[in-house]
C-alpha cells in the first residue's frame, strides 16, 4: 500500500511525518500551501472536509487530524520501530493523557503566538500585541507543569518515548525558532533536557532537513 | 479496584461518567464546585496539577483528561458493554479522528458560547456579544460538516456507535437546553436524528438524571 501524507511543509502535518519516520516507512507527499489558501479549494475540501491539514491516505483508506494520524500509524505499524502507545493499558492511557494536554492546553496558545509573530507579518496582518502576551502567559503556566512532571520523569508519558512527546515537536520549533522565545523552553531546566532530547532524534532531523518551509 | 470520578456535575466530566455507565462499572463519585472555584484549590491541585476537570483515580493509578479518561476506559474495559472504539485498527482511527474533531472544532466554538451564555450571568461577569456570534457561526460551519458525515453513516466513526459520539453529549446538551439554541441541531436532519439517537441512550439518559448540576 502507498502512504501517501498531505502537506508536509507545515507544522501539523509534521506530527503525522515525524511518525512515519520513526516507523520506518516509505510515503508519499503532496504539497499543499496554506499561504495561498489551497487547503479551501473545493479539490482539497473533498478529501479533508474541514478544510485543515494534514490528510493520510493509506491505499484506500483515508484518515485526517493530525493526532489521529499519529495513533493510527503507531497502532498499525507497532511492531515495528519504537512503541510510542507504551506497553499496557495503564501507559497508553498516561500517553492519551498528555496527547490530550498537548491538544488542548499547551497547542492553543502556542498557535496563537504562531500566527501573530511568524504568519501575520508574511500575510500583510498585524500582530495582536493582547493576545500575544496572554499567550505567553498561559504557555508559560503549561510549561510549569511539564517543568514538575518531566523532574519525575524523562518523557511525558513515562520513561519512554511516545506520541506525547512527538506531538510537542513541530510548534515547539517555531516557539525556539522564528517565534524568539527559547527562552521559555531553556529556562526550565528539565524542559529544557527534554527538549534537547526528543529535537535530537534522528527521524526529527529528518524532518527538519527535508520538510523545510521556505519562508 | 474502587473507581472514583471528580466533579460527575460539570459537562466535561460527563465524558468520562457516561463511559463508565455504558460500560456497566461501578464507580464513586467526588464533588469538585468549579463555580466557586475549588478545581484551583491546592489538594486538587496535588491530583491534577492544571486545575481543570475531570479526573479518574482507579486504584492506584489516576488518568486526566476527559478523552483520555474514555479511551482508557473503553480500552480497559473492551470485552463488556459495546465496544466503543471500534473492531479494527481502520475503524478505531475513525473514532480517533472524530474525537480530535470534537476535541479541536466542535467543542472551542461550544465552550464558548456556554461559558457566555450559560456561566456568565451566574458568575456575574457580561456575556461577549461579539464571542457568541462568531462562536456560533463557527459552530456551524463545523455541523454542516458533520450533517454531510452523518447523511452518509449512521454515527460519525462510521455505523457503530463509539467514544466519538459520546464526547458530543455533555455540551450538547447545553446548546439544546440552556443555551437555547436547539435549532443548530433540529435543522439539520441527519444530525438531528443522531442527536436523538446518542441522546436516547440509557447510559445518557441515567448520566443527566443523576448528575444534574443543581442551577
Amino acid at each position: 500500500m502507498v502512504l501517501t501524507i498531505y502537506a508536509p511543509l507545515f507544522a501539523s502535518s509534521k506530527r503525522a511525518v515525524v511518525t512515519l519516520i520513526e516507523k520506518g516507512l516509505e510515503f508519499e507527499t503532496v504539497n499543499v500551501d496554506l499561504l495561498k489558501g489551497e487547503q479551501k479549494n473545493p479539490e482539497y475540501i473533498a478529501i479533508q472536509p474541514f478544510g485543515k491539514i494534514p490528510v493520510l491516505v493509506d491505499g484506500d483508506y483515508k484518515i485526517f487530524e493530525s493526532r489521529a494520524i499519529m495513533r493510527y500509524i503507531a497502532e498499525k505499524y507497532r511492531s515495528q520501530g519504537p512503541d510510542l502507545l507504551g506497553k499496557t493499558v495503564e501507559e497508553r492511557g498516561q500517553v492519551e493523557q498528555w496527547l490530550d494536554v498537548e491538544a488542548t492546553s499547551y497547542h492553543p496558545p502556542l498557535l496563537a503566538l504562531t500566527l501573530n509573530i511568524v504568519f501575520a507579518p508574511l500575510m500583510g496582518l498585524v500582530a495582536d500585541e493582547k493576545v500575544i502576551k496572554e499567550s505567553e502567559e498561559k504557555l508559560g503556566e503549561v510549561l510549569d507543569v511539564y517543568e514538575a512532571q518531566l523532574s519525575k520523569n524523562e518523557y511525558l508519558a513515562g520513561d519512554f518515548v511516545s506520541l506525547a512527546d512527538l506531538a510537542h515537536l513541530p510548534f515547539t520549533e517555531y516557539l525556539v525558532g522564528p517565534i524568539g522565545k527559547a527562552n521559555m523552553i531553556k529556562d526550565r531546566k528539565h524542559v529544557s533536557a527534554w527538549w534537547d532530547k526528543i529535537s535530537n532524534r534522528p527521524a526529527w532531523k529528518e524532518v527538519s532537513e527535508k520538510f523545510a518551509l521556505p519562508i
